[in-house]
């Protein structure tokens, strides 16, 4: 092993000029890739056609911005801004839509906050997407059902990236 | 040259007929016209005069796009936008607005909705429309008066259409 | 005279108190009627059909806010937007928008002038509504086609109120 | 009375099932299904890893609401919203925005259209989505390398719905 790390340093050193010159690297590496977005939508829309109700379902990566979208045929016109909206909101307090609308109930500490970042989504169906190495890397906004459904849904998608059932 | 016009001129009669027929269809077959559109609207006035109030209605199509209007004199100037997103709300969920606005009072599982899709209208006054064969084809929103007057007034105008008094 | 006047006054102060009891006028004298605003569209519409283009045609009041609109069957869906702002367009400046437009080009004085007013129309087809009294009453947008042919929908649907051919 | 309850519970099982059956059509029949819309995204990305172009790539139906949207890695973030702008201003004006954006010039007759509607892409990019049929049933937007490579990942999307090389 003590020896292929020179080299290996060496190679890095040379590539990485060479890489530099040619151009920056565009995606912060680990950032959700197309192709695990689009697992995270096959893995949604599974469940969703098992329960019989037609979503929207949007994933955005761990900068808030849409990666991957599908509506199912018969899903709500309504709810494709509410997944996506889902799928931001879960992003930008790092939590659920569920748990981010606990906390906004009359009375709560968050009363109001749906008024911000141009309308915020403060009911279940966004999940946090997080990477087997525990980084969150994105997440999922699920619409078209009762809110219960959507989190079922969303949750479904959150499982094909995280590998696991939490 | 001057004998080339009266033979292009030909060609292009002649052509028009095929180029007509090959001309993609712009509307979806079964979409809601512009005749039924103007039967609501007026089915709608019709029951808005016989109850003495001057309201806004508007139509949309199955694609929730704006399909026509009305407001009657001395209604609100604020209901125009009213009477348009309670039509969209409608469409964008498949159901009355006032159904819609049940299940987003504060504690029930869609309290906050109306923060999305840049505001939605979540009090009566927003119907589905549905042709004689079954087939959601756009919706009716109606504001000036109380809700229920509202409602009354959608209501009138969907019955012109579908044929039925549900 | 003398004598009228007193009779006309206590006419005046008895009609008053019944009319400030009952409530305040809540639309200007002469502002357009729904009536005459559904004329200039069929008047629009019985144009478009002649010479067979599809538009979508919006009616403003003096005050540009909307009072009546519809889109005839294959009209454009980007132009439902675009005949509303034609007819703000022309209210708000009280000229033709292609006289607006004209203004607008690049060098001349009001270059730039469409990004104001959260985004102007600046191409034919708007028209102010003048009555046989020579009031600005609104003004008609008409979207679909070249903007000859929507300007000339749109003078169809302007000279139904003003019952000249001006 | 206490034996209407079954009966009425019987009855409302009995008619569930045409209840059921009875339930609005939700979806105009011929519009893009889920499944065409995602043959077109993967039409269009194959075509775009070819031409080795980091890709957005939005899908909208009839009605110009989304049905589906990719972004490849390291694309732009600025071409999601072009995407979806570019595939709703090609079903808003039914042409690709390369033919809109040539009529839209300075000097030309739509010139300042892209104000309108809260901001239309008019540049190369955006075609429209035609079945077999000839109808079009909604179209495709694409953005992320030149307007020529735009256009033509968009154009390959296209083809993979009607079949043809048009």
């Amino acid at each position: 092993m003590r020896y292929t790390r020179p080299i290996a340093l060496m190679c890095s050193l040379v590539l990485s000029a060479s890489v530099f010159s040619a151009e920056p690297v565009k995606t912060l590496p680990g950032d959700i890739t197309l192709n695990q977005a689009q697992q995270v939508v096959r893995a949604a829309l599974r469940h969703a056609e098992t329960i019989k109700v037609p979503m929207n379902i949007a994933v955005v990566d761990a900068g808030g911005n849409l990666k991957a979208f599908a509506r199912m045929d018969d899903a709500y016109l309504g709810s494709i801004d509410i997944a996506e909206r889902k799928a931001r909101t879960a992003r930008y307090f790092n939590m659920s839509t569920r748990a981010l609308g606990n906390a906004a109930q009359p009375g709560q500490s968050l009363y109001g906050i749906e008024a911000t970042n141009n309308g915020l989504a403060i009911f279940a169906g966004g999940e946090l997407l997080i990477d087997r190495k525990g980084v969150i890397v994105g997440s999922v906004g699920v619409s078209g059902g009762t809110v219960d459904e959507d989190e079922s849904v969303a949750k479904a998608g959150a499982r094909a990236l995280s590998g696991s059932t939490r």
